[in-house]
């Protein structure tokens, strides 16, 4: 059911490090994005799949990982994703892309999660250096770059209190991630 | 199973008008968007509902359709949606919502075609007028109004031929979309 897969799918950003993802799984995810709705159809995303221990290295330190944990610097050598998507932008093919962005990264994410991994959506990310690395000409855009792997964390939901929407860990190392509840963000029409 | 989910929810634009769907139908869905993935948590989305015929017929009035089918003016009275839903930036809470947008719609959209639905985002909104309608103040940006209901019409996936990915109707009134292949979209790291 859609509504367990939904609740299932939270941002996680330790995992078994060791537990491969290969990349016919990425295609699989990768496959649901394409089917997915695009704006005017254009059909603008383009993909960039690493399962390869040397490459996630590289591009793991392109990356910053989850703003509100201050004192956080990010998964540990053990605990890092084995496998990454970078999400494009063809511009050749579309300047503006309207939402297709976070529609197919909800169709890979959904795709993972039904897998048994989980993954986070990463923005803070060295464009500059991720393009070098890759050998990636302007015609793309880096939008974002999927972590993904088994997940070693446990995400909780809960609500916000005293409008604080800002996620936290406990001393036992949960993650909680406050929701607005429903009331608030349906408004009624006057 | 996720695949067939994601390949039955295609964007359907003329639906089975008397077919109705209910308030709780749709905060089900909104919260299944509720309960997706939010940039740095902010949760800036805001959702109004409509399942009133008065409304429905007055929202109808401000939406464009299909880009594509330049000799089709919309679903015809019988056949247009039974339920919308207007997706808002709420700018007090961010002025930058990343690809919040996307991810909630395309949780909406799997939620309501798990329900029997199916429905269309739509980006071609006279917002002028429809701000007006809805008493709507500025603070509110509007994002896209998803036009919902009991899908009457097919939809097939097809492979994009010589680079054209328009979608066309045929002359049984078949809807066809062309999709990238999958090596096209997916690049080899050089």
């Amino acid at each position: 059911m859609l509504k367990e897969l939904i609740l299932k799918n939270r941002s996680y950003r330790r995992f078994f490090q060791s537990e491969k993802i290969s990349s016919d799984q990425l295609r699989e995810w990768v496959n649901l994005a394409r089917n997915s709705a695009s704006a005017c159809n254009a059909q603008s995303m383009k993909y960039i799949l690493s399962t390869d221990e040397s490459w996630n290295a590289q591009i793991f330190e392109q990356l910053a990982w989850a703003g509100y944990l201050t004192t956080w610097k990010g998964p540990e050598e053990g605990e890092r994703p084995s496998a990454y998507i970078v999400l494009l932008n063809d511009t050749l093919i579309s300047g503006n892309y309207f939402c297709d962005d976070g529609i197919v990264l909800q169709s890979i994410l959904l795709g993972a999660t039904e897998a048994g991994f989980g993954g986070c959506i990463i923005h803070s990310v060295n464009r500059n250096k991720l393009r070098q690395l890759l050998n990636l000409s302007e015609q793309y855009e880096i939008l974002y770059v999927v972590a993904l792997g088994k997940p070693k964390e446990t995400v909780v939901l809960e609500e916000v209190k005293d409008g604080d929407i800002k996620y936290w860990r406990d001393e036992n190392q949960v993650h909680h991630v406050p929701k607005r509840p429903l009331d608030e963000i349906i408004l009624e029409v006057k």
